[in-house]
C-alpha cells in the first residue's frame, strides 16, 4: 500500500525537478541534541554506544542528515538545489493514532534561496501531491504563518519584550491544546498583561485581517506576505496559530490539515530556514521543506476512501494441464516477461481449475493453459479469466493475444 | 544510483509475480541471536535497550522479520507465496571493499514449497535480474551445493560421524581461505584421519562427478540434482566448495560470482531452508531465497563499467526574460507536467544564459523561454538545448512542441 501511494507522489515531486538523495539512518546523537529540540533529544532518541565508544542515534528526523550533506557538498553543488528523499525514521513515544514508533517520511526541500519562489513551489508541489493521492480540495487545507508576522504580532503589536519570544511563541502553539485560564497564566509569567493579552487574543482571532496591522517592514520581509498578495494567493490560507515546534524555522512556516470532522489533525508540514547547516559549515544555507510522513497520510487516505487497491501481482499465469510440461509452461512465461507482461507459473503440481482460482487471486486476467496434445500441435490455450471464456492459439501467436486480452475494454 | 539500479531489479523482480513487502528495522535481539549465527549475534549486532527497558538490535539481516511476518500471516497466506523486500540492515564491522556498516538489500523468496520449481525459478531470475543490471553471462557465474549431497559427501563417502556435520561442512566452508596444512589439522581432531582426508579432497575436487557418487537415495532428496538433471541445468554450476555460513540453511545452497579478475568475490547468495520460522509458529514453512546487497552490487557495476550515467532532473525549463513573468512561466510549467514533462522553473532571479546553463546542468534538453513582447504577441520560443537551435510558437501549441522537441530523433 505504501509503496504504490508514495510512489505516486514521487513521480509528482520528479516532474518539479527534484533529485533523489538517500543518507545514514545512524548518526552521531549529538547533531540531534543540537538542533532538534528538547523533546526528541531527552525522550524520544533511540540511542546506542557503538563497540567504538561512539554515541550514536537512530535517526528521528532527517534534516539533519541532509544539512551534513548538503554541507559536505556545498563547493561541488549549484544552488538552489531541490532534493527529495524517502527515508525512515524512529522516535521513541507511546504509539498512537498517527504517530508509531518507526514512521516513513518524504522530505523534500529547496536548499540555497531566501526567495518566495520557493514558497510558491513548495504549495504548488503540495497541491499536485495531494492531487496525485486522489483528494479534492475539500478535503485538506494548507495553512501557514511566517515567524516574520509571528514576531511583528508578539513585540509591535502586543508589546512582548523581545528576550521573550520563544516561550511567547510558545504560547500561541499550545493555544488550542490548553485551557484559556491556562493561557492567560502562562502569559502573565512572560510579562503580558490582562489588557495585552486581550489584544494578542484580538489580533489572532482577526486571522487573515492581522497582515494590515502588520508593519510595512515586517511585510517586506515576509516570504510569506509576498505570496499572499500574488497568483498563489488561493494555494495557502493564512493562519497566526501556526507556530510549529522545532527551532530551525525561521520564516514560513506552514502544515497540511484534514478537514474530515472526524480527523482534523495535521497531516505534516514545514518551513523556513534561514540557515539549516550551520554546525556543519560557515556558509549560510538557507531553505524550505516539508516532511510528509506514511502513518498519517495513511489515516487520511482511510477515512476519505482514497486508499488503494491491494496491488494485482501478476497479469499473467502459464499453467501446466499436466506437471510435466513445467518447462514449456517457464518457456512461455519467460517470452511474455519478455513483452512486459508480469507473468507466474505454479510452483506446486495443483489440479488445473485450482491453479486457475489461485492465478485469479493473485490478479491474473489471463491464463495460458498448455496441455499435452495441444502442444503437440503447436498450440495452447488462452482463457480470459474475468469473462471466463477460452480460445485455442497458435503457439507463435500466443503473446499477442494474451496483450490483447489484457488491453482495457 | 542505487535508486536507478535497484528500480530495474524490482521490475525485473515484479515481472515473476513477487509481492514487495516491508518490516521494522528494530527487532527484540533474541531473534538474531536464536538464528542467525554467532558471529552476527556476539559481534556484529548494533543493540540497545529502549526506555521500557526491552533489548532490541537494528536488523543486521531481514530473514527473521520475515519469518515472523510469514509465521503471523500463516492463515491469512495461500502458500507458496512470492515475497521481496528492499530494506536498509546493519552489522557493526570493519568497513572494506564490499562491507559497510549499513547496506540496503534486496531479498527474493518463495515461501511454503519443497519443490525444485522454486529453485529454478530463483536461478532463472537471478540471471534476468543480471541481464537488467546490463551484465553478461561471462562477467559473472552462478554455483550452487546442496547441504543434502554435502552431507553425502561427509558421512557416506568420507566416512564422517554424523554428529560432527556441523564443524566438518564448517572446514570445507574455510577450505580455499586457510593453508592446507591448517586444514588437516582441523579435519584430524574432527576424527578425519589422512586417508579419509585424500578421500574428501579428491571427491570435493571432482566438481561436477561428484554427483556420480552420491547415493541415489541422497539425489532424489536434493533438489539441486533434480534441477542439474533439467532443462534448467545450464543456469547453475554445481561447486561442492559452497557451503554459506548461516545456519538456516537445510538444501540447496547458492552464491553469484564475480569473473572479474581484480574482483573475484561472492556477489550475493541465498539457500533454501525447511523450516524458516520455527522460532514464531509450529507449522513448517520452508522456503528458498536470496539477498543481494548494494554495496557489492555497486562494485561489480563498476569493475565492469556498468554503473549508470548520473540521472537528469527534468526534461524542459521554463525561463523567463524578466523575473515578472515568473507566474506565467509557473503556469507554462504545469502545463508541461500535466503531460507528463519533468519541468523545472528558476528560483533565484538570473540571467537568461545563466539560466539556460543551469537547465542544461540540470538535464533540460529543451528550454521554453518567456519574452514580455513575446508573451502579449502569445508566442513563446522554444529552444533545443542540444542542438542550440530556437523557434517561436504559439502558447497554444508550445506543449506538443516541446515534447515533439523531447522525442529521440
Amino acid at each position: 500500500m505504501r509503496q504504490q501511494v508514495f510512489h505516486r507522489l514521487f513521480e509528482t515531486i520528479e516532474k518539479y525537478g527534484y533529485a533523489r538523495y538517500d543518507g545514514p539512518i545512524l548518526e552521531p546523537a549529538e547533531i540531534y541534541e543540537a538542533k532538534s529540540g528538547q523533546e526528541i533529544a531527552d525522550q524520544q532518541l533511540y540511542s546506542l554506544v557503538d563497540r567504538g565508544g561512539r554515541r550514536l542515534a537512530l535517526r528521528p528526523e532527517m534534516t539533519p542528515s541532509a544539512a551534513r550533506m548538503i554541507a559536505g557538498n556545498a563547493g561541488k553543488l549549484q544552488f538552489p538545489v531541490r532534493w527529495y528523499c524517502n527515508v525512515n525514521c524512529h522516535r521513541y513515544e507511546r504509539p498512537q493514532r498517527g504517530r508509531l514508533r518507526e514512521h516513513w517520511q518524504i522530505n523534500v526541500d529547496v536548499f540555497g534561496s531566501d526567495s518566495p519562489n520557493c514558497e510558491i513551489e513548495i504549495f504548488e508541489l503540495i497541491h499536485d501531491m495531494m492531487s496525485a493521492l486522489g483528494a479534492t480540495k475539500d478535503m485538506w487545507v494548507l495553512r501557514a504563518s511566517d515567524r516574520v508576522i509571528l514576531e511583528s504580532i508578539l513585540i509591535d503589536i502586543v508589546g512582548v519584550e523581545r528576550e521573550k519570544l520563544a516561550p511567547a511563541s510558545s504560547l500561541i502553539d499550545r493555544w488550542a491544546k490548553v485551557p484559556r485560564e491556562r493561557l492567560v497564566a502562562d502569559a502573565e509569567e512572560l510579562g503580558i498583561d490582562d489588557k495585552q493579552f486581550h489584544r494578542l487574543e484580538e489580533v489572532l482571532q482577526s486571522g487573515q485581517d492581522v497582515l494590515g496591522e502588520i508593519s510595512p517592514d515586517a511585510l517586506s520581509r515576509s516570504n510569506l506576505a509576498t505570496v499572499l498578495k500574488g497568483e498563489a494567493k488561493d494555494l495557502v490560507k493564512f493562519d497566526p496559530f501556526i507556530v510549529r515546534g522545532l527551532q530551525y524555522y525561521t520564516g514560513t512556516v506552514f502544515e497540511v490539515f484534514d478537514l474530515h470532522p472526524d480527523n482534523t489533525r495535521s497531516l505534516f508540514g514545514g518551513g523556513r530556514y534561514s540557515d539549516l547547516a550551520g554546525l556543519f559549515t560557515t556558509q549560510r544555507i538557507p531553505g524550505i521543506g516539508f516532511g510528509m510522513g506514511d502513518v498519517t497520510l495513511h489515516d487520511f487516505l482511510s477515512v476519505h476512501g482514497l486508499r488503494p487497491q491491494p496491488g494485482a501481482e501478476v497479469d499473467a499465469a502459464v499453467v501446466p494441464i499436466d506437471d510435466s510440461l513445467m518447462p514449456e509452461c517457464r518457456e512461455l512465461a519467460r517470452r511474455l516477461r519478455q513483452e512486459g507482461v508480469r507473468t507466474s507459473v505454479p510452483i506446486e503440481p495443483r489440479k488445473l481449475g485450482k491453479e486457475l482460482v489461485r492465478a485469479s487471486q493473485d490478479g491474473a486476467r489471463v491464463a495460458v493453459i498448455v496441455g499435452v496434445r495441444e502442444w503437440e500441435r503447436d498450440v495452447v490455450i488462452v482463457r480470459d479469466l474475468v469473462a471466463q471464456e477460452q480460445v485455442e492459439v497458435p503457439v507463435a501467436e500466443f503473446t499477442q493475444r494474451v496483450k490483447a486480452a489484457l488491453q482495457p475494454a
